[in-house]
């Protein structure tokens, strides 16, 4: 006779082979599907997504957890943690009602297609209705998942992507954050004015040769053609499933930094996938931790690693082999001086790694500030403006660098922004926890192996799946939660020094 | 207050979004996924195919049936066709025991598997219990479908494939085509022995220029970029959905035909589907009548439009302009010669049009008797040999190229193979009526145009869907049910004058 806890473990399973599938489907949409195939593929994914929901949500699901969690005094740490998560995702599954979820498809689909004719035209008036319809149903589906969790309605929120994180940590490590960066811009701003002016790209770099070299480099990281596939989107990304990882980027002739960091960046998501626990595949234990985790994950390779004097000594010579030129503009100080910039510029995703926070400090505070009522979203363009003015003493021309940039909101993705920073924060930790545990790490980087460093990750986030908490893998690993120092005192030693 | 005929065209609809969602894993797992992701990818697929069944054989679709019959009588002649189909899907499936659906998956995929190792080493012992195994199980199923469909056991396997054709239907064409064959072959093969000796390629053909060839012909025949792709893949394929179609080749660069004649050929199912009637799209009534009526729109673009006299005189000298090279290759009566070939060979798919028929009609037989018992698996290569020496007059030197060389049965797959023969048979059947309705498409074809002979089967096949049976639809088209003497003018008019 089966276990309840089994019967579980069938239908989380049977959950995750799903959404598989709408991975692959996904990817496809954004990297392979023509574009007549849309309209199509939105009913596919609503069809899955439907199928999904109604697995965990069937009353033999809850019968299922009640029965295992009575008989769980057995179970290790991990089928432990395992069930926790089940009930987790249950909890809030079932928090919100069905036509909640159909409500919030509809105007979250409806509003992202308004939303990209508003930032084309740079016209927020053009989405203001849709925004508000979309954020006042956030605004039902919080308040919803609040009482259920046990959270604040913003807290409840932020847990669908990353667990045990709530604005309560972060108010004060992003006021710490704003404060640094009020003393330690400026003084990054000067010691670059004092260096030399960086000498150029040579391009054109051709995008098959581009393509090629990506390709190798994320080989190289450790990323296996058998179980993943480089391809090209308007907007890079690391989807797919954990045996078949799909990393996209895109190619800018005139820039070869773009896709380079931006394929180390994927890696480093894809890495994380592929070095979750086999054999709690498809289980809740078995995923990522949560955002925040993978955005440490992607920024450890991308920032910490990639960026690194000691990568890109080993970089700059591969490249003037590979597109050959003028080679002052491979010298690895002037790589560093290109492609280590500051700048305080109005768009997140070009925004350096030590501005990158303003911007998410930015809509940290109005989001939640749209979900408790305090903020309209008529107001939103000003206070968008005023905020960032505050942070970065600039003030984008029009909304399309402004408040229309992301499209987070507008597909009702309330509660993400943080985990960029989050994750930032992590990696830095962790890199220097790395940089301790194993000496020839910066060795290796400087003749561009991420080794000793993934391998080192694989130990000790990729192969733990969910079984700690964010703080707590942070804790495990590094030996304290989340730490804000360790990544001031690594953009001090990069940009200050 | 929904209609129980339109609850059903909801869950027909819900079952045609799960089957597309299968449709582009399956393709995506022939084009594009890592060998990594394969046992993952089955999975998906069987829990997609196991999702959509269940919506299939759930009690509630027994009960809209049965009140949608009830209340049939005000349906139009799309509607009550639509809703006979339902019933016809719903009968096949209830009919087969769930035990018995899961035995064949696995027994079907652990066959297959073992049928790859049994034809690269040309052993049919290796894979000959597991093919009995197979055997076996479809004899439950055509045991269990043939009552409940009112067929033969046979019949009911064919039925899956082309509804409404039977052995009694197809075994006097086949004996007719027998008796037309050993009769014209040997005078074809004679008027070839005595026409000068073709020009051979003059390769390598770049596959990168083949490849962007073969989009632009398929363009020109009427695939919309805008909804469908051309990919690579071992075995080339129309797959994907109606409105975004994905097709395949392979390229040779020592050979231009394969890729070209394969493309149009995939090109012509793909035009099918991008031409079924899209106010009943995700209906039953609304999707292809069948895969003879299928191989027929595939075998009229490429056998019997771009393998012509008219479309090769336009084709060479296209085909000079992209690749250059000794003019004498181009030149269209070589290019009848190369491409319009007879040889009595081994390999059914490397077959020319006129052999072809052959190949199945041997397979047609053989199949019939592995189903009835009267052949028993141990026998089949020697039948297989004995079989292809009467039809042909040669024997294949190992099984590799003899019983080996087909995936369907070692797949479950019994009953299709005549499809491809009728469909060769409708196509020259619906050629002739196209020429007699449309005076200027051969014109048209010597300018490299397939408009007017496309837009004639749009009219008269692709947006008919599966209003009509296989032969209804062909009497609506051609004035006649299937009748293989087009078939044969057609070879005779081809090939022996």
């Amino acid at each position: 006779m089966t276990s309840a806890y089994d019967r579980l473990t069938e239908r989380f399973s049977r959950i995750a082979v799903i959404d598989e599938a709408a991975a692959v489907l996904g990817w496809d949409a954004a990297a392979m599907m023509p574009a007549g195939g849309g309209a199509a593929r939105g009913d596919q994914l609503a069809v899955l997504a439907g199928l999904a929901h109604a697995q965990l949500v069937a009353p033999a699901a809850a019968d299922e957890l009640a029965q295992a969690e009575a008989d769980s005094a057995g179970l290790d740490a991990w089928h432990a943690a395992n069930l926790r998560l089940m009930r987790h995702a249950h909890t809030r599954a079932v928090a919100i009602p069905a036509d909640l979820v159909e409500a919030q498809a509809r105007a979250n689909s409806a509003c992202e297609k308004v939303w990209r004719e508003a930032r084309n035209t740079a016209d927020f008036s053009l989405v203001q209705a849709s925004l508000a319809e979309v954020m006042n149903l956030v605004r039902q589906q919080a308040a919803a998942l609040a009482p259920a969790l046990g959270l604040s309605p913003y807290d409840a929120l932020m847990d669908g992507y990353q667990r045990g994180i709530g604005a309560a940590d972060v108010t004060p490590i992003f006021a710490d954050y704003e404060a640094f960066l009020r003393a330690s811009l400026p003084q990054a701003e000067e010691r670059q004015a004092r260096q030399p002016a960086p000498v150029p790209a040579q391009g054109p770099f051709a995008a098959t040769v581009q393509e090629a070299l990506c390709r190798r480099l994320s080989e190289r990281a450790g990323l296996e053609p058998a179980h993943a596939r480089l391809d090209r989107s308007a907007h890079p990304f690391c989807g797919g499933t954990p045996t078949d990882v799909r990393i996209t980027t895109r190619y800018d002739e005139a820039d070869l930094s773009m896709s380079l960091m931006g394929v180390m960046h994927e890696t480093g998501h894809a890495l994380y996938e592929r070095g979750l626990p086999a054999s709690f595949a498809r289980q809740p234990v078995g995923q990522a931790a949560g955002m925040a985790a993978h955005e440490s994950q992607s920024l450890i390779v991308e920032m910490q690693s990639c960026r690194s004097d000691a990568f890109l000594s080993w970089l700059g010579p591969e490249l003037l082999a590979t597109f050959g030129g003028d080679p002052a503009f491979y010298d690895p100080a002037n790589l560093t001086r290109l492609w280590r910039r500051v700048e305080r510029g109005f768009i997140r995703v070009d925004a350096d790694e030590m501005t990158y926070p303003a911007h998410v400090i930015l809509r940290f505070r109005l989001e939640q500030a749209l979900v408790s009522g305090d903020l309209r979203v008529a107001d939103l363009p000003g206070a968008w403006n005023e905020g960032l003015r505050g942070l970065l003493g600039v003030v984008p021309p029009d909304d399309a660098q402004g408040c229309l940039q992301d499209i987070h909101w507008y597909d009702g993705g309330v509660g993400y922004f943080p985990s960029y920073t989050l994750g930032a924060m992590a990696a830095a930790q962790l890199m220097a926890a790395a940089r301790r545990a194993v000496p020839d790490l910066d060795a290796a980087l400087s003749r561009g192996d991420l080794g000793p460093q993934v391998g080192w990750l694989r130990e000790k986030v990729h192969g733990q799946g969910s079984l700690l908490g964010f703080n707590d893998l942070l804790q495990a690993a590094t030996g304290k939660k989340l730490d804000p120092a360790d990544f001031q005192a690594h953009l001090t030693a990069r940009y200050l020094s």
